[in-house]
């Protein structure tokens, strides 16, 4: 895949990294354009082509994220499988991004702490948010009808679902390496066992 | 209750109060003790004679909040009571908090980012991470023993009820006002039917 990304792509991502790795160190306000030049092993001016602030940076990290995130279900998934097997995976896959990438949890951490920060970080987090929620309530209802998993207020436990991964990220924060509280593959069977809920 | 704090201990509570809403609104790192005195209507004096650095007053915050959680378990809960009675209380205390102040979520969530930029703050987090483990850890055993949970990994489903709570508050990030994506009450009610798993 690499091969077929242009430089200026191939760059950016260089930069992003660089970024992501000074923002969970120092926080968001405390870290300069200058830092994450260095950090990336860049000159000032290299960084300063291809993002004119740092808020810029942010903001992309946030879309490379969430696109991957998406990019990763989309090819993963199979509409056919049954709800309680969609949702497993759905869940592991994201888990597992954090999982593998320490600094990907601590990004997630600090992206809803900047929320209350930023209007900007803030609405883009809520339609982050409502689209996961569309997601995870489709595929409740859907396995509710079909009897995989006991009847409930669908849109609640879908946000049940989704604070489920978002505090198993928080809770990475309490490692010094950002080692999630559980295995990604716990977590998600924890989702499902939340969905699946008392047999009938 | 107020009559009988003391003077000094009013006055702290009124920086910290302060101090909250600085920190939530522009991040640890931009806030000044300056921007704290300012907030809470003192002189930077009045600030600086009870607090030195603002490193000491949010671990103070930290401090306060763990401790206002404590003594709301410890009163409020019946060690009688049976495990899902308990484990619902347990959780309802806690998102009750952050129902009733939308500071204290904003605050819970920059705690959680602060912990991977200050290693003390992490190593706080850590130690009370493991407290609630390990009593959430208990109950479960207690519930599974007397066949209200069904059973399952105690320590791994202790992580996951703590994560849901700071998952609930992780959510609220996305709305303006930090309002709860769910009612303290459908929170705990979650909580409870994760532990109670599927029926034997």
């Amino acid at each position: 895949m690499t091969t077929r990304i242009k430089p200026d792509e191939q760059r950016k991502q260089q930069i992003r990294a660089a970024a992501t790795r000074c923002f969970v160190r120092r926080g968001f306000a405390a870290t300069r354009l200058l830092d994450i030049a260095r950090e990336a092993g860049l000159s000032k001016g290299g960084v300063y082509f291809h993002y004119r602030a740092k808020e810029a940076l942010f903001h992309d990290i946030l879309e490379a994220q969430f696109t991957a995130l998406q990019s990763r279900w989309d090819t993963e998934l199979d509409a056919d499988q049954p709800a309680d097997r969609a949702l497993r995976g759905l869940v592991l896959t994201h888990l597992q991004t954090l999982e593998h990438s320490p600094d990907e949890a601590r990004f997630c951490n600090l992206m809803i702490a900047m929320a209350s920060q930023n209007p900007e970080f803030r609405e883009r987090l809520e339609q982050v948010l409502a689209g996961m929620r569309v997601r995870y309530a489709e595929l409740l209802r859907r396995g509710a009808t079909a009897g995989v998993f006991s009847a409930g207020d669908a849109e609640i436990l879908a946000r049940g679902i989704i604070a489920l991964i978002y505090g198993i990220a928080a809770e990475s924060a309490g490692d010094p390496q950002a080692a999630l509280p559980m295995r990604a593959e716990q977590g998600a069977d924890l989702a499902v066992r939340l969905a699946r809920g008392p047999a009938a």
